[in-house]
């Protein structure tokens, strides 16, 4: 049963309905009759008797029936009273199209509330304001005027109505593509994407969703009922604002924060939502994994009629992270006896000029190779459905029976199957029929990798144990409460670094060996207690956040009379550049040793929450850009994970003879520092950059953490 | 006067003509009797005295008028015989389309290069063999039987006739793209790439060339050729065999050799070469580039009809490397004025719901913002084109007219426009006047975006000066001669370090300071003569290319005991582990200064020669992947466009306080390496990994050295 039976209603008011056509009221009503709507209409217009041959009604209370659902196409300063109306109906939902609302500005914004007070008081659930509308195919529904709608099992979210008509006209061109609802979020005053989610898992009718956002209202609760839809079925997802060009243009245009698209695109994908990275592959990836089983390994093969397009979709898989598998021996002496001696029967198998033979030798290679335990999934790529057209129109009746042979394919064999066709778009007989068969049709190779990539990340998702329910957080000790405490006291937001590396030890973290000067100190003393090492000096403030943009670090000095020199400099230096700053001293420790530099951040994301950062290059990092996300809490195995989503990773392993990092232990210190985090949610971020990480030890060489008022 | 003048001929035989349907010599009488071929036609058949309606003739002899150009659809061993009588009928050119010469092994090879020399000693130019043919809409000459050909300037060069179908078939279905002239290069066994682009390149009806290669059998003429062709006309390159996978496949379908991607794609783009990185973008770059005047700065705006879209193409203008402009405030009034309160004037502009005012208003602020002289370049998205479909068909006539006037923006503004309509593919009549005014149209927004982006680094390649000739190679000091002499008179492949880092130095190159311990070594004498800075010790020997993988190197050693001990167990370690190699001493050099791991490498590819490499991560550069490459010679100027070239490039700058590195200092580096290289042929292969750049110096911290036996 879904859980929104209004998105399926039995009877719909139409708040607004006109006779003029230029009006929303009107192509409204018009779109409603001309998808053959199975329930009543009751169009509401107190200046009109009848609409397009139905019966107008003044208001939605003078209607005689029982209504589900309201289209209110009237301006917003009307809403809040005909929401109001609608409850005294108990119209269970109503679909609110007006703009001028929270995006337009704080008039609007109050508007809005009053619209969502209304409808809380009324017991009505809101869809909008500011949407382009909804439809439901599977009760002949269009509340958007989409037209040639086709009926399938594909939902859609959008937070985007040209996006949602880009869908559903793409699906109409390819002729194969069909919806089943879709719901336009518009500004999410009262359900949310996370409602419509769920109702989609419940929606017998949908098989895969597609969804496209900018920022979600309530991203976490997205998260929890994303981890559960996405066990039934396949969520696909876009996000627009993945640049900084983006996001202004989001803020822009709707007000919504559309957030750091790397955290947003880690929380998604570990919440089992299939992230893609254009626009355009929204729809075919959405469909790819609505169709097919999933693919036991990543293990395929390509079947090709020319070499060029063997070679294309050879690389465009390996680089979707897909491996062409090497073929069993009885299955290329089956391809050779099928084929002629110039065909090469390796994976990419290229039939060449066996296509001489009639289009019939595809489909039959095509079983041998399903027919292989090394192959998991297939790609077949090049002409298929255009013999008849490039060679002889006496060759479409065996085409198409070939094409009869592929439909079937799929079912018997159970494994997945994608085709590219040159022809794809021209529709041929024996596409349509290998398309009917459940194979998914692409003219783009690329595209056609694509999707059998993410096909396989899905795959891996549902064969993934569910998550744990994490454990309770550990409470902070005392001690670490106490230093946090005092820098709020304090009046302060940020720990000094010896406050940070001593909150970190209260937790039982390593760290660094350290000593505060507070005055000019005792060199000789400072020598003997770090035994000699070469030291780093640091300047002492919570007022200075970044210490070497005031020449508050000097690193690499040795000996007692350096370390008097250094001492008295580092002072000098800061008092000079940050005059305001409250020096607490001069933290001395050891020089890191050597190992690859990394950084351990965490940071409360606005929309995700507390995140982790884990990324190489340390203090280079904004170089590199080779980071990953995890929400807490972070596991030791989620560590582990996290470290090899990281695109250079093979750097923590041992090159030229020096040894690698110990990956057990810096999985440890990540899983402490999410422990921490949770423990106190004072602290607002934290970044440990550089971690110095080496084949023993994790060495901490700087600290920061920046806490709440 | 294009250079191939055969490939417009007036008469052609079709040697192999057949009236059986199945036969290639029956369809490719076929197609050239369908395409209109304004010469003669002459079927050759000694069993035939008429095919098709036309005079057979017993072969080309027999012909009574001139020939240019002879198409051979015989078996592969009767074509050397044939090329014979070609050269005695004085025709000029010969395409063969016959598979099993070299592609098919020894026998092929042989079979080739017979055909090869019957043209060279008969006067004939051979295109292929192992071709799919090739075509000349502008005479009408189809020898490919590709249907449905369009007219236009595109001229195709492709290894494999499927990719060339899929272009054609493409062009057909979007209905607006056309071409000029296609030409298979089968096995290149006379033609080359780089000749058929040099005719192209002199073709007056070729405008634009698109160009499909797995491996160049000729690369370095090619790139020649390309870098003048290029000045005039655009040259897009897709490249199959980007992946080891994808290489595998070109060597087993084709045998040609694909090499190094990340080589052939920095070559070809220093070229002029416009390289996409999916085939399906193969044609639409093509087409932009073909079209649209330059871009003159890469200041762009997006006009959209819907948030949704201008934020997703504000984010794939991003992506694809341009700037979305802060417009005029004039110009943001003129928009204020033209559109709905609600609209957003800022860049990317949003008409939101000015829709209402008619598709009008969409042409009406196109022009608007071409107007702006900050505005360099256009990107529309949206669903202009499908007000009328959309909304009502009484619109029709409105967005015909705007698509008129769209169709005048491009001559009158001298700025290029590109249009994403979700309706492209419908083909409605304000589109198709779009389109006739030269506006290329994509219904995918990251198409659209990538589009603009090539055509930003074409219009960059156009307004560069013309590389200057390389100056002469300086010769090599005697010294450095002496050392490769030395190395190669000793019979080894490899310098020791010692030996390179003398070579180095004797080309003026700042090495460490070393010592070649060949004993148990005076210990006091080393650390005095080194200063007491720590050392690193290396084991030198010819026979080992990889020091540290038998524990050939130790780091960090300080003092006369550790030295005595070190040495002493080094050796005895590379003794047990690689018992064979003989051991010339040990290398001593100072530990070397903190900085940027880099490495500088030279390769002599087989396809490209030799070329310089520049990296990130040294010794973790197989972790980072993050090189460029570049042809020697390599001035200062090219290294220092080298090092922007790198993803990480920022890590060469200061951060944190700590210095960055000196690139100028880095550039002298690389160009005399360059230099070293250019001035001993012998060496194949150079390595300095790492090199510690730094803010003051570039210290080589491992050379490796091969040469030529």
């Amino acid at each position: 049963m879904p859980l929104l039976p209004f998105l399926t209603p039995r009877a719909v008011a139409i708040v607004g309905a006109s006779s003029e056509p230029a009006k929303r009221g009107h192509r409204a009503m018009q779109s409603l009759l001309a998808a053959g709507f199975e329930g009543s209409i009751y169009p509401v217009n107190p200046r009109a008797t009848e609409i397009l041959g139905l019966r107008a009604y003044p208001d939605v209370q003078a209607i005689p029936g029982a209504v589900d659902l309201a289209l209110i196409c009237t301006a917003a300063a009307t809403v809040p009273e005909i929401i109001e109306q609608c409850g005294r109906k108990n119209i269970a939902g109503a679909v609110v199209l007006a703009l001028g609302f929270s995006e337009g500005g704080p008039a609007g914004r109050e508007l809005e509330q009053r619209a969502v007070d209304a409808a809380r008081s009324a017991g009505v659930r809101l869809i909008g304001p500011n949407t382009s509308g909804i439809f439901n195919t599977h009760c002949g529904l269009n509340l958007v005027g989409f037209s040639d709608l086709r009926k399938g099992g594909i939902g859609i979210i959008s937070q985007s109505g040209n996006v949602a008509l880009a869908l559903a006209t793409e699906g109409h061109l390819n002729g194969h593509v069909g919806f089943s609802t879709y719901i336009g979020v518009g500004n999410e005053a009262d359900l949310r994407f996370h409602d419509y989610l769920a109702h989609m898992g419940s929606d017998p009718h949908t098989q895969a969703v597609a969804v496209y956002v900018e920022g979600f209202k309530d991203a976490v609760p997205f998260l929890d009922t994303a981890a559960d839809v996405t066990r039934r079925k396949p969520v696909v997802l876009y996000k627009g604002g993945r640049t900084e060009t983006g996001r202004n243009a989001v803020r822009s245009h709707t007000g919504s924060l559309a957030g750091n698209y790397a955290i947003a695109r880690s929380c998604l994908r570990e919440a089992g939502v299939v992230v893609v990275e254009r626009s355009d592959a929204l729809l075919p990836v959405t469909e790819a994994l609505s169709l097919l089983p999933p693919l036991r390994s990543r293990r395929v093969a390509v079947l090709a009629d020319g070499g060029g397009h063997a070679t294309i979709a050879a690389d465009a898989l390996t680089q979707a992270g897909l491996k062409l598998c090497a073929l069993d021996a009885a299955t290329r002496q089956r391809l050779a006896d099928a084929l002629s001696p110039l065909a090469s029967t390796a994976n990419p198998v290229d039939i060449a000029n066996s296509g001489d033979r009639g289009p019939g030798v595809i489909a039959e290679c095509a079983e041998i190779l399903l027919a292989d335990p090394q192959v998991d999934g297939l790609l077949v790529v090049g002409m298929f459905g255009g013999f008849a057209i490039r060679f002889s129109e006496t060759l479409a009746e065996a085409e198409a029976s070939a094409g009869t042979r592929f439909a079937g394919l799929l079912a018997k064999h159970g494994k997945p199957i994608i085709m590219h066709s040159i022809f794809a778009r021209l529709q041929p007989e024996a596409l349509r029929r290998v398309r009917r068969g459940g194979i998914p049709l692409h003219d783009s190779i690329e595209m056609a990798a694509l999707t059998l990539g993410m096909l396989a990340d899905y795959s891996d998702w549902i064969r993934r144990p569910p998550a744990m329910p994490p454990l309770a957080a550990t409470p902070a000790p005392v001690g670490a409460r106490a230093i946090v405490h005092k820098a709020q006291a304090d009046g302060r937001t940020a720990l000094t670094e010896a406050e940070a590396l001593d909150l970190l030890e209260a937790h039982g973290i390593a760290v660094p060996k350290r000593l505060v000067v507070t005055g000019p100190g005792n060199p000789a003393r400072i020598v003997e207690q770090f035994a000699g090492a070469p030291l780093a000096l640091k300047i002492l403030s919570s007022d200075i956040l970044h210490k070497s943009d005031v020449g508050g670090v000097m690193l690499d000095v040795r000996g007692p009379a350096e370390i008097e020199r250094g001492l008295a400099a580092l002072v000098a230096r800061v008092r000079q550049r940050a005059p305001e700053a409250v020096i607490h001293g001069v933290l001395v420790t050891p020089m890191a040793p050597a190992g690859a530099e990394v950084i351990i951040g965490m940071t409360r994301d606005p929309q995700y929450g507390p995140v982790l950062m884990f990324g190489l290059g340390g203090i280079h990092v904004e170089a590199t850009r080779d980071v990953a996300f995890r929400r807490l809490p972070v596991t030791r195995g989620d560590a582990l994970a996290l470290m090899s989503e990281i695109r250079g990773q093979a750097r923590l392993d041992g090159v030229r003879g020096r040894p690698g990092v110990d990956r057990g232990q810096l999985a440890t210190l990540i899983a402490r520092i999410s422990e921490l985090c949770l423990a106190h949610p004072a602290i607002a971020e934290l970044d440990l950059n550089p971690v110095i990480a080496g084949p023993d030890a994790c060495a901490i060489a700087d600290a920061r953490i920046l806490v709440r008022r």
